[in-house]
């Protein structure tokens, strides 16, 4: 573990710790391995502890490079100082990934409360955004940020169909960031078509960090210590999971349909699909006349309500469209522009 | 296990299906137990079996009686049918919960999409409410519940003060009951301060039931297949959990603040107390002078912003007070009528 | 659930009852299930329903039909009486597996202490010997035993290559049924090879049951309540893992080689291959030369003595034999009778 | 994290890895931490990568401090030369305990294959013992050490009352260290009255390190990959659980019993009382009067039999001794010497 803290800005006292794998001959295909980002909370005041080296030890312990971000205090410069900092620290890891045996694909954010905002933003507006986010009782939402600095990004007004996948939670009694900050932003990715998991657990206080006892004075739901082994799991769905050969086909896209994407696809709804003109239309029309034909006569209109929403995939099999006719389709679709 | 499935109305063919525990002198601090009253699903058309008997049995693995209703199908006839046969169902056990041993006080309900609908009805508006509801991918917004059936209830519509603590959860990528349904019932059981707990997995179809592989089809997240002894273990703390010597403490309250109870607290949030007036003003005079004169002057605008929302069970031991003066202060709030 | 308490022998008090699961079109490829035959505890002087109920939930929440036999008490009729029940609840099953739905090859015992006896007793010596055995803290050494009755069979002393795959757990600080009674079964499963897995957990109290603290009233490990869920993950590789299309493969056979099979396979060990005349010196002639030539001239002595061990599927592949010549050469051993 | 290489012995190539935890003023009480030295396996010809890193760094998740030892390989110096570099390990971490925060009563060996007779030999006859050993697939009975080198200890053989306690497991089909290694020294650990617990996996191969799919080819069963947090959670066990406050009592004592202590104690059973003479006859005179006058009548023979083993704290209880009693009783026992 070639163990370093690193000087990003010695002026505004930001530093990146790296907690990397050594490589090694006996497991070749894990010489580039996903990381973490780590990004402590504090209200931008402080970097908290807890929140940072217990954190990526965690990390560290389910096969991840892992980093510990100390960005710049709101006493030493306001905000977008913070953002700044993350954006060299991913310039720096991207331009030492090969040396660190890291996959440029598979990097997260971990962010807490403060931090939490920060990891947000990342997720959102950053120019090097993380290919996940994975974000604590974070403060998402107006009152909540207001505590952390004047004039930064509200997350909730940021999330846009180019936010990566997040992974949200906090506690239902959190007294700091109210848990409603959570669930708007989970509300915000919804919205926005983003793949996300999110969990609210019954009680807890505000910066529990890795929820083990050892650093916890005040009671809290066992449930809560299990958020970073499932986190990294969700990771392994997101990327693919490592395995002895290399890493397995990811779970589920950025995005939950195609509606969003550039070109068009099977992973469009049929709502969208049926609002494109052109090209699309002549690819489009004999499907369309078998869902008016075998479809719409078969189902009560209750479930054609519900049916009618979803993408092509879910869609054609209840048509009887084989695999190859499924491929086929979705090639022929594939080249046409999606008219968004 | 004197299993019995019994008929509550013959005509509208609906049943309880009862998997009732033996007492035994072995465990005499057992002869109460908690009872889970499950709802199955299948949009008020069918109640799938899915949904009863495998759940059922999960929770009398965990130590609970368990029950499922198969209600009025809207073939049968309308809403509220169901929510009558619900009612006459609680009726039914109420009445027989000395014989069966069940603790009349520890009801909760378990209801899957439209038995979710269901189940946040009873915990929302019903006569003989549920002393805890668990809501799976429920039926809960307007384009949902209209699936369902014409003029019943939108779930969150009727959520407020009253209503029961509630675990909710669902899949991401549900694409019969939107995640959004459960991400806005969150929204308001938040809204109304009750007491929750909520998981978004972040794949599998609808329907998941238990979520074990053997009754489930498409692929779904193996973190979804936990929620059965999660919602257990929520129970545990919103009741107090089971040991040999009887129930322990409870971990929280229905409500997180006692904002809304009928008389006033030490659980009442600063600024309702600020609001009140008369025999709680001179209770509470020294307390906010202390809080102006120690507290204010000490901490910045942020921090003041945070913990001026926080309960005075939060706040006052910043100042100093200890447990004995604490006692005294939550007696006297507590026989003056709460000003709404 | 056809719930019901079958009468074996009037006169002896012996009864099975049934937790069986209701066949339904939702899971057609469930139709036939695994079942688990719990036998309680209790010094063959009682029958504890502490570990009758809640461990046939147990079994029931995992997707087994599960059964409770109260066999005939020593004070009513001596040994082999509870052995002659078992043999009489097996032939009652297994006369009904096809109308309640049983799968009979994965039927298992599941017993405790002196009922963990009659596990072992049925694992080993039973006519109608059970596909798996968990054994929880039972009296399977000479001390022990003597507690249960006079002239009764030392588990230790039957098990032979015939035994069922076999599952074995107890606590380290039993003073009731000392760990040695697991460790020396253990130790005898081991030198007939029979397939096993077994825990010793730190510390608890004979007779936890399925360990919940609910039922217990001393102190326990958190580990020990793991068993349940543990041995049912375990009958899943001994028989299959239940999906929705059906059973997978098993994970392991009942013995780790097939030293003691009647016919010969690769599953045989190099040295005990190397014995064998006839048939099967002609077949196997050229892989020793190779084993001779290639193999040992290459490796260590100590290497050498560790992989002249094993069985020829995990020692070919090191000689570069690809999967077809691997399975021819199986299909030519496997007519060939064993000299044992 | 402090990390670093330290060179214990550079003509030997042995160093020491540590990963230790900063401390920070967020936790106190967790200034002084428990810590784990890793002793990977090879054959005592390599130190395996894949036992040493991701061992350590799961340790470092769970709380502790870590350490590898890379010890002297049998090519450059044979046994006692590892010993050596454990003793030396191990002057090296007491001596710099105070400054890394390193809790001297609470250091562990976790030690995997060789490595793990090597963490057997310190646990049994170091001159600095670990406190508590972690035994992964170890070479520990005859034929498989003698793979390991010739004239070196065989653990089985050296297990006495002195030893500490253990964590041991391994895997069924282990076709390097067979699991009668895990077998026999679990077998000596109980016949010494040593605090243990063991774990035999169903199936896996040898060398499966943190168990985890990421590094192991061959199939292996999930529970394999639960011994690190497991044998955490035993250690929290053996020395007291991390708390936020500090260590919580431990749950048991290196021995199961007082019969070998120095002194005598209520932790002795009663048979061992019974042979002792002198002082410890007068104190316990009318302790056994009371068992013969009370216990034996009421009793069988069958439950005389097993009770008559137990430790006088089971004992006393049965026969309405109070607490008050029981101190007094405990408190004149340890002024006696024991009669071994």
């Amino acid at each position: 573990m070639p163990y370093q803290v690193l000087t990003l800005n010695e002026a505004q006292n930001v530093t990146l710790t790296c907690y990397l794998y050594e490589k090694s001959p006996e497991y070749p295909n894990l010489d580039k391995r996903p990381a973490v980002l780590v990004l402590p909370g504090g209200g931008y005041a402080m970097c908290s502890d807890r929140e940072a080296e217990p954190v990526a030890l965690g990390f560290a312990a389910e096969g991840f490079h892992a980093f510990v971000l100390r960005y710049t205090l709101k006493s030493v410069k306001p905000w977008p100082a913070p953002l700044e900092d993350y954006e060299n620290a991913m310039e720096y890891i991207l331009a030492h990934a090969e040396e660190w045996g890291i996959d440029k694909e598979r990097i997260a954010v971990a962010g807490f409360s403060a931090g939490g905002h920060l990891a947000a933003c990342a997720a959102c507006i950053a120019e090097h955004k993380p290919r996940a986010a994975i974000i604590a009782y974070g403060a998402l939402t107006e009152k909540t940020v207001a505590l952390c600095g004047k004039d930064i990004p509200l997350p909730v007004d940021i999330v846009d169909e180019n936010t990566c996948p997040c992974f949200v939670f906090g506690t239902r009694t959190d007294n700091v960031a109210p848990i409603r900050n959570t669930l708007a932003f989970t509300g915000k990715l919804d919205e926005c078509g983003i793949s996300f998991e999110s969990h609210v657990y019954s009680y807890g206080p505000h910066g529990f960090g890795t929820g083990t006892p050892a650093y916890n004075q005040p009671p809290i739901t066992r449930r809560a210590a299990r958020w970073l082994k499932d986190s990294a799991e969700w990771l392994g769905e997101v990327w693919g999971e490592r395995t002895f050969e290399g890493y397995s086909e990811p779970k589920f896209g950025r995005r939950t349909t195609g509606d969003l994407d550039a070109y068009l696809s099977l992973s469009c709804t049929y709502p969208h699909l049926l609002k494109q003109k052109g090209a699309a239309e002549a690819v489009l029309q004999p499907v369309f006349a078998r869902i008016d034909a075998v479809l719409k006569p078969r189902l009560t209109e209750g479930v054609l309500n519900v049916i009618c929403t979803w993408t092509m995939h879910d869609l054609l099999p209840l048509l009887g469209y084989s695999e190859k006719e499924l491929s086929d389709l979705d090639e022929r679709l594939k080249v046409i522009k999606n008219a968004r």
